[in-house]
């Protein structure tokens, strides 16, 4: 192993400060003395003709400065499927559905006006679930879309249904997965502000700042350059903020160009739970052939996903959730067949995982049955059909580093799985689950792109100013980037100042998203930043008269190997660069092109997790007492933030797995988008978390890293499912595992 | 002639419009809404020992936050002598010197403060001119220095005196120029603001951002990557924004950093005349030899420049002036003995032109009154005299291309000079004077550095954002840069966003400053242009399968060349390079280094101004009826600019000839410093001005260009006094010309 400065060590963010002082500007704390306040009308129906609109009330409201509707924000919109209107004119599909917004001096009197505008709707029969939308004669949601169902990915690898014919046990199970909330600590939020040469500066929150920036380029027919997008700090996306547009953004940046006024809309808590995008709610069946020697001889998923009322991200993560549970076994015959479904609801979005969480739930949830059912340890069931590297999977992914044997085996042993197993206590039981997620993406359904940038200017005094295009949502991503900028050109990191979200001098990038920023984005820092070390060492060669070979960079000081007497600091080398004669300034740029193409990833990150849990039989509430998570990262650039990412993923994933679920009133709006009453796991609720890093050096991430984001989530529910199962001997299949769930279970078993 | 699309053309301002609306932000707009206000305490006397600061009172008045004296700001700086320190507790020099600086919560309450602080002062002895201070026992204000002569920039080729001793006709006389106000719309103004890391953001109003943060990096001990200096729009420099450090600055840093809150500082009008730096008073004796046949035998030019308390620019002015008057003519003796003498007076700063206004002054006013002397056509003298392409001067500067004589020529025919002096008018009168400036400066007494950076990315859609190291401090060099970019890459330039003024992503410079900006600014623009123009060709060649060789850029588009059929957009260029398999961003950068080594500057801007004036013989007011200007600027970018810059320098100019001086009282202190008693010359006030703009495509420079903005200036005084003579008959030796003086000399003459 090499011995690294900075690079696995367990630094302490470079934002700590700002951050626990509230010093840190967030787009929520960005206040113009001029500036408006926007709210939008939202449709009260889920599914409705709209036949007259009326504002004038709204307009004569004083204090109210511009009222736009669906004439104004002629756009249309879509991540796959340009299905999506900023303000609709025609037709709600949706409770929630946008349709007018106002801009008035204040978020009050904003809100008045909203409520003055008279919308008279045609209320049309809605659906509220797949399945019923799936049915003939279900209302039709987009015209000319047959039976709902709005896109059809699927995957197939040699013939599964051949071999559950010749399979000694075949097994089927329908599982369901229901609407989740990202609950970002800091709402959808963004200020629109032209100026008088048309320029428009765009503070958003988001993991794309230059997505918007060409989103918005295209709708306006601006040049790009005179778009400027600006995320500041980002107070938590999970996913939300990635390639959705939002309806609020339209209606600041028209009505900001309508009035001359920066204007600002931000979600309100009611609004975040439930139009920011969600978890979408997954319908799967899964039929899995299976011979006496536990090989899986093939495996069948129907993944039905609820996309609502409009597709948003729901084609790609049923493709991408197809794609990736072909990769975690050794799948012979594998078959999948996605359905992103309309409904009336609130259309869902990308929530950390994609479509990962859901499947490997049914995926791993139904490999426990079957262990527990064929009589098998589900942990050797799993190491017996465990990919590994070198495999490429049964949907085409070469896979060029995997930890997944080992993150089971270690999960296992420091849970202590055999012993627990072997001498259960009563009403305790020990769950298992692996899962494999990607790190970048490329698919059919996306745009083909998956690089990151960097540039890199050296100042006089050898101190740094690193620009990336990546942007730090709260997981860290600065401290990191930072560290492998400080490895590669041995410069302190308090040197290094690591610049971001700033579409105007930060270079292009593809999205803080995927798992990709320590792998993909840090490739794109290491790269320049060996640009700049060699353009270091070429200067201090010529000064020193020694052979840039025979140099290496430490201590923010050029040294000769062998030899550390003979050196110059990185200043004294950036100056003699600089002021030479015909001299030239220490600046570098990076395109990291991520090595993804004919993949479905440049890497994958593996994990397991193995959790035990109590459950109280009188009430069947359970009661995690520990979970385990080995995670196959490739290289932990700093493990404690890596932790940290396990953490926070064990939490969305315990709640995922038993409280968290959008449920519905019967007007199709969301019956508990209050914190009392949508169940975010607390502080207290959290059992133990014991984190362990599988490092395996992956060939193409920087210094060997993968993701580690979203795969910290993946398995949680499946393995919380498990033990749920070890503990009470019964198996809930739809999420959350609530203990009304549980009792009702043990009690229709016995 | 080459055609151009965009060089060449009067195209409109980038900043028209926010700057026309108001809209632009400068340094005096900043506000935080915890902001704090900063007041100093200055000296009332103009020398004297400091006994004692009590700062008790100050410090207990309600919604004071923090007091500051000399302890805290143990700084010493200067530009070429480092003899200033922000805050004094020993001595001061000059009425103004700073002694203490206060922060409260508002302007109202930090003045009251800062006149609660009591100094007790040993009033010393006070000397307030040059002559004064270098006399055998004056007051010495700096320990050790002899005479109060600071500095003793000279320069020597040839023989003057025996040049002299064989000449037909030897003269000498003396002038002097008074210290006159740069007047900044926008007066001297900081913000400091520091966060919880450790980072400084400092807002100031400057010419030099880079310098700004090298110095306070270097005071403060801080990597040049935790500090982030910010100009914003800048109203107004003229030179005293560049390479001096000012107390409200020190005073900013410091108590923002002790407040823990932004702490604003804003020179009030009254400060800006006196405290701002200033154009030194220059004392001028020349001593010229001529032969009858007009050719100059040797010249000897005595300039004493008065520093004020402190040295500031004064060693490097003085040195300027005499390395550039070298350069006006073939000298073959030339002899230059420069004083840099302190006073008790505010120190003085760089002022449009350094010290070439002031000595071209004397030089030129000298010319014609020989020419008057000796009968010789003023105009005939001068391009007898006259350098030409291909010289080398007296003082060791290569001129590379030269219009002088077609300068000279063409001012002349321009204000009919030979009809008019043939048959003048009663008390009107013509008058003419050429110059010579540099564009950037590479002087010992300076650092040895002359460069500009620049940094570009061509966004997906083809449009660009152009990072540039200078800054527009109104003299439209974003419009100039802009249209450089736009010429080099073919892209329109409302595609084209030119940032700058931000240290923390824009490259490194050396200051928007010495005439530099459009010749070697535009160069590193011009060079990071054709090296994104060359990935451009580069990519497109690949995907048209032709040689790159055989391509060009219009209009935003690849074209064949001879073909133009066969096309792309840049956009589509752009998204090729971009998303192609190991694709490429295409990102530039240019340092680009002045080739002014060995050299007194990269390229010398030639010019000549004709003015006809009108005297009241019976009040001595001028009239000024004319000013015919021909600027040798190597080539117009934006003609229209430079004849802006022209206005703009005639203006000072003639204020400097006629009605600008600071006049102080008996205590040593400013007597007109208000805006009704110090005359700037109003729009009224100004003549008509004819411009001329003279191209001789200098080797050097991007797209041949030079400077322009300090040779528009330069002249002005010594044709007016000219001209004045012609008009009345008098010779004023003294500026400013007024009514007065010119009334006395007639009075004398009769």
């Amino acid at each position: 192993m090499e011995h690294f400065k900075y690079v696995g060590k367990s630094v302490p963010r470079v934002d700590a400060n700002v951050k626990v002082t509230g010093e840190a500007r967030y787009t929520v704390d960005i206040a113009f003395p001029n500036m408006l306040w926007g709210k939008l009308l939202r449709s009260p129906l889920a599914h409705a003709r709209i036949l007259h609109i009326d504002t004038s009330k709204a307009e004569k409201l004083p204090g109210v400065k511009a009222v736009i509707t669906g004439k104004d924000t002629p756009f249309t919109y879509g991540v796959t499927h340009m299905d999506q209107k900023p303000l609709h004119m025609n037709k709600v599909r949706h409770v929630g559905d946008a349709i007018a917004a106002v801009a008035a001096v204040d978020e009050e009197t904003a809100q008045e006006a909203v409520e003055l505008i008279k919308v008279d709707y045609e209320e049309l029969p809605a659906v509220f679930h797949p399945l019923d939308a799936m049915l003939p004669g279900a209302p039709v949601i987009h015209e000319g879309v047959e039976g709902n169902v709005a896109a059809r990915p699927s995957y197939e690898n040699g013939d599964v249904e051949k071999a559950f014919a010749e399979s000694d046990y075949v097994f089927e199970d329908t599982f369901e997965t229901p609407p989740i909330a990202h609950v970002c600590p800091e709402p959808h939020v963004c200020v629109a502000k032209w100026d008088h040469s048309g320029k428009l500066t765009f503070y958003v929150s988001s993991q794309m700042p230059s997505l918007a920036r060409t989103h918005f380029a295209n709708f306006l027919k601006m040049p790009e350059s005179r778009i400027r997008v600006i995320t500041n700090y980002v107070g938590g996306a999970f996913g939300s903020k990635t390639l959705s547009r939002f309806p609020i953004e339209f209606a600041s940046v028209i009505l900001s160009r309508k009035t001359g006024r920066p204007v600002k809309f931000q979600h309100t808590r009611e609004e975040e739970f439930h139009y920011s995008t969600l978890q979408f709610r997954f319908v799967i069946t899964v039929k899995t052939g299976i011979n006496k020697d536990g090989i899986i001889t093939g495996r069948h998923f129907k993944a039905i996903c609820e996309c609502g009322g409009y597709v948003s991200h729901g084609a790609s993560i049923t493709s991408v959730a197809g794609a990736l549970q072909g990769v975690l076994y050794r799948y012979k015959n594998y078959k999948y067949d996605g359905y992103a479904v309309y409904t009336n609801v609130p259309y869902g979005g990308a929530w950390r995982g994609l479509g990962n969480p859901p499947v490997h739930f049914a995926g791993e949830a139904q490999l426990n049955m079957i262990a527990a059912e064929i009589g098998v340890d589900p942990l050797e069931l799993r190491l017996t059909n465990a990919t590994h590297a070198g495999d490429t999977s049964a949907t085409g992914a070469l896979v060029r580093s995997c930890g997944l044997s080992k993150c089971l085996e270690k999960v296992a042993e420091e849970i202590g799985w055999k012993e627990k197993r072997t001498n259960p206590r009563p009403n305790h039981g020990l769950g298992i689950a692996c899962g494999v997620h990607f790190t970048g993406i490329r698919l059919p359904t996306m745009p083909d792109t998956d690089f990151a940038e960097a540039k890199i200017m050296v100042n006089d005094d050898g101190s740094v100013n690193l620009t990336t295009s990546c942007v730090d949502l709260g997981q860290g991503s600065n401290t990191v980037l930072t560290q492998i900028a400080a490895e590669v050109l041995g410069i302190d990191m308090d040197r290094i100042n690591t610049i971001y979200g700033d579409t105007e001098t930060c270079p292009m990038e593809w999205g803080t998203r995927a798992s990709r920023v320590t792998a993909i984005g840090g490739m794109a820092v290491k790269k320049a930043s060996e640009n700049a070390r060699d353009q270091i060492l070429r200067a201090a060669g010529e000064k020193l008269e020694i052979n840039p070979d025979d140099l290496e960079l430490k201590d923010n000081k050029v040294l000769v190997k062998g030899n550390p007497s003979i050196h110059m600091s990185i200043s004294e080398v950036a100056r003699f660069n600089r002021y030479r004669e015909n001299g030239q300034a220490i600046m570098a740029t990076n395109h990291w092109d991520a090595p993804s193409h004919g993949n479905i990833s440049s890497a994958f990150s593996f994990g397991a997790k193995a959790i035990e849990v109590e459950v109280d039989p009188g009430t069947g509430r359970t009661k995690v007492l520990r979970v385990v998570v080995a995670n196959d990262l490739g290289r932990a650039i700093n493990p404690a933030g890596a932790c940290g990412q396990i953490e926070g993923g064990v939490h969305m994933g315990l709640g995922m797995a038993s409280t968290e679920e959008i449920m519905l009133n019967e007007k199709g709006g969301m019956a508990n988008n209050q914190f009392l009453d949508y169940r975010v796991l607390t502080p207290l609720d959290m059992p133990p978390i014991t984190p362990i890093l599988v490092e395996t050096n992956d060939p193409v991430g920087a210094f060997g890293a993968k993701g580690i984001g979203e795969m910290a989530l993946i398995g949680t529910p499946d393995a919380f499912v498990s033990a749920v199962h070890a503990a009470a001997g019964v198996w809930i299949r739809k999420l959350p595992v609530t203990p009304e769930k549980v009792l009702l279970a043990m009690k229709a078993k016995k």
